[in-house]
């Protein structure tokens, strides 16, 4: 059942007045439970409760901490279809993708779960002492990694379950040691209630300490700015708007003890599209991107919102065909109302600038909140001389560029901001000649993709969610697969310490039996 | 010979008008030559060679990177006493320092020679695909490391070779495939643009691109500022001042692009002293830390400037024995007339603090910019009330805090900002007794020291050396060892990528033999 409360560790608390709701955007209309805004004094209550709970849980073992993550997976596959409804309810999106998002969330959980069960992670290295060393004796050193301390998470819109209460960051965060309070997404709280119950469930069934993870409700800033400026909130994690990213790394960098901010923000994915290519797939290719591009609404941080090929016959052929493509694609429904307002208004900001020309829109009457999928065209000349048009356009949007030559093509790309993903979409004798270019787009993303579709993030150890700014705040760090852990972890050495006060994974012995590089 | 020019890639550049010269400490009078201040066009251009540089220079071999740090290591032995001889003049350090720091500086060097040409720490990782998977076939992805861009390092005034123009910032930069643009320390500016030489010498015979490395002179804050807001620079190394590291911190974070620095900055270093460790070794335990505190005129990040015990007369003992050990130490020369300056007014501060009694002072007369090393001691109630006492004397000082009981030096610790180090000396008995004191010194430090002083960093594996803020900005990073590399890479996804055109590191064939994760 969902109360519409926050959750102070294991306690639901309702004790301030202000309440929202969230909104149904299929039947454009609001939900009908009401929920709580956190107060400032229920921060601090979260804030003071993972605080006490780190004392205990950072040297819980990692077998615990995988029993732990385990059964968060399983008390959220128990919500079952109350989960499935109140996610679709809450997002306009289907059954379909929701249940698929859940797989991906347990799949995240159950991954984080293994790899510190296991527990090499910790990278542990140990520097035998050499006591006859000439001219001074070797100490006796050894690393591991351990937790920063309390992590914030900020839900994300576009993932009301893997990048929100229990997603990705969340899991990652848990998986290294760290408390978390996530401030849940006013568009998804009823989602967010229900994932901090199954959590909190966990985390009970398996022994953990109350304060380990906190859920609190906020409709606006506030919440956000409080928890991102309290001295005992160590890191923050963020998946959202350039805007709200940035502002978050701000307040963080501003305090006295500045902390890390990861926020993944947004991106255009800048697709490169050479002539060859399109002489053997134009149509094909067409109906791949077609999808793409409208998959999930265009609501993804992959979506390919920009598309640059050298002019000529192959690529007037391809927008043609993409074209056609896209408009036999059933429109649907965006998440909420400011997000389609959003998607409306920055449109209409790209198509009144000059010279730019839509090639495929539909013209049928559409379902509320439904997205109208829009291909427009430019001039590469045009695109280098209007940052407006570098922007992101969230949603069911491209826009492809036309340039006059190579040279001008690999102009743009560096003139991109850092990107999440490139794609490169060329036969294997352009790639070989053109590796310039190619360069160019390395050097502007986290994630290079040949002759695919950069929708579609794989969860795994080789994966790079992230990139230059304002991809992501550090590019140093990805945001998916387990490598995301290193974001909540700090090195740690300990000199010539008695073998018996050793934490486990550093003791002479390797009780363990993790994985150690020993000098 | 020494020029005072400053080196823009490969060439001598004296373009501007202001100028300034090094002094000599021990003989209190300035050095003859006279340095050219980089201009705003200067620092433009060894930015603009940097950008240049980096498209050969970051697809160069770790062999081929491994020949240029060992050149560099070799050219720096080959300027012999004239390199000692100027390091000494300006630093006012002794030959045998002189000598130790050159030899830590040229293993540093191979040894990030030894590591990129093994060329395992580009972290490799595998997920080859699996196209019959179910639901969506899984594509090949693969990850390494790649360079983050230019970095700007600054020199450090009390390592004028280990931590600048060729130290450890440099080192790891270059070895991850970053060209480096030196702010060269006004402090020693002869020896940095002799150990410039030295690098522009390494990098000729080697064949690296024009450009990856320049050095710039600056006696004030600009030219370091206008590098750091550089768009073209991609991250910053700094060791030094807080005030100095945070307003380097904040400049970068305020960019349009924000990017890392990593300033590794002040510390106090607490040594928590327990009784039954002080009943076996007082004599011994006061020889070893006067020793410490006067290491190098007390100018090391490691130096103890904190001592935490429990009254009693085991503390009593000890306060006396180091005061009576510390004075028979000879006062030695501080690097710079503005550094003892500020030693003598921070000591100041903390003296006209109330209840601080001197208990070690020497009385002799003094030769010019020759530290008088002091001992003082505070209760620990005056302690944890006054932050003032918290700030670090930077010298051979340092405060023993003489605590009521073991509850109140828990709370000391846990009221400490971040340090770089923390040390227990204490019966192993004591140590499982005081395990939350232990904790507390954990959560405060990068690195723990059982029985020990914190001075002596050894440069390995193991070592962390950074620490929760404001002891480095990012904890998450070390600044000493071959893992410091990691300050200046980020990793890098390819998705099905064709083979040929993957990095060697990469391929399926892995023709450097390196280690790589394969899933």
């Amino acid at each position: 059942m969902i109360t519409g409360k926050n959750y102070l560790g294991n306690t639901l608390s309702a004790r301030g007045s202000k309440t929202y709701k969230t909104f149904n955007p299929q039947l454009n209309k609001e939900n009908e439970i009401e929920f709580f805004e956190a107060t400032n004094q229920e921060i601090d209550d979260a804030v003071a409760l993972a605080k006490q709970a780190i004392k205990v849980y950072k040297n819980i073992s990692g077998k615990k901490k995988a029993k732990f993550l385990n059964a968060i997976a399983d008390e959220i596959l128990a919500l079952d279809d109350t989960l499935i409804n109140i996610y679709c309810i809450e997002s306009g999106l289907p059954e379909g993708r929701a249940k698929g998002e859940r797989g991906r969330t347990i799949f995240q959980l159950q991954t984080f779960a293994e790899l510190v069960e296991e527990g090499s992670w910790v990278e542990a290295t140990i520097d035998y002492a050499q006591p006859n060393r000439e001219p001074l004796p070797k100490p006796d050193i050894r690393k591991m990694n351990i937790p920063l301390g309390t992590v914030v998470v900020f839900g994300a819109s576009n993932f009301p379950l893997a990048y929100s209460t229990a997603g990705g960051d969340t899991a990652a965060a848990l998986a290294a040691g760290c408390p978390v309070i996530v401030k849940s997404h006013p568009m998804h709280a009823g989602t967010g209630e229900l994932v901090a119950s199954a959590i909190i469930k966990a985390a009970k069934k398996t022994g953990m300490p109350n304060g380990v993870f906190s859920n609190l409700n906020s409709s606006g800033i506030d919440v956000g700015v409080q928890l991102v400026k309290h001295p005992d909130v160590k890191a923050v994690g963020f998946t959202g708007s350039i805007t709200g990213g940035r502002a978050l790394f701000d307040l963080a960098s501003q305090r006295e003890e500045p902390i890390p901010v990861f926020a993944e923000m947004g991106s255009i994915n800048p697709v490169v599209i050479l002539p060859e290519a399109l002489k053997e797939n134009s149509e094909q290719l067409a109906k791949t991107y077609a999808s793409s591009i409208t998959l999930g609404t265009g609501q993804f941080c992959t979506n390919p919102g920009l598309i640059i090929g050298v002019k000529g016959k192959g690529l007037d052929k391809f927008i043609e065909n993409l074209a056609n493509e896209i408009i036999k694609i059933e429109p649907s429904c965006m998440l909420h109302p400011n997000i389609i307002g959003a998607y409306e208004n920055n449109k209409a900001k790209a198509l009144a600038q000059s010279d730019i020309k839509v090639v495929a829109d539909i013209e049928v009457d559409l379902k509320s909140n439904h997205a109208r999928q829009t291909i427009t065209t430019v001039e590469g000349k045009r695109f280098l001389e209007n940052k407006t048009l570098h922007q992101e356009v969230f949603g069911p949007f491209s826009m492809v560029v036309q340039c006059d030559n190579y040279k001008q093509l690999e102009d743009i790309i560096n003139n991109l901001e850092g990107q999440l993903t490139g794609t490169f979409i060329a036969s294997e004798n352009e790639a070989k000649t053109h590796i310039s270019i190619i360069e160019a787009l390395q050097n502007r993303v986290g994630r290079l993709i040949y002759n695919g579709v950069p929708t579609g993030v794989e969860v795994c150890e080789s994966m790079v969610h992230g990139g230059p700014y304002p991809a992501s705040t550090d590019s140093r760090f990805t945001a998916v697969g387990v490598n995301s852990i290193k974001r909540w972890v700090r090195p740690f050495s300990y000199q010539n310490w008695p073998n018996t006060l050793l934490p486990d994974e550093l003791k002479d012995e390797n009780p363990l039996g993790i994985c150690r590089k020993e000098i």
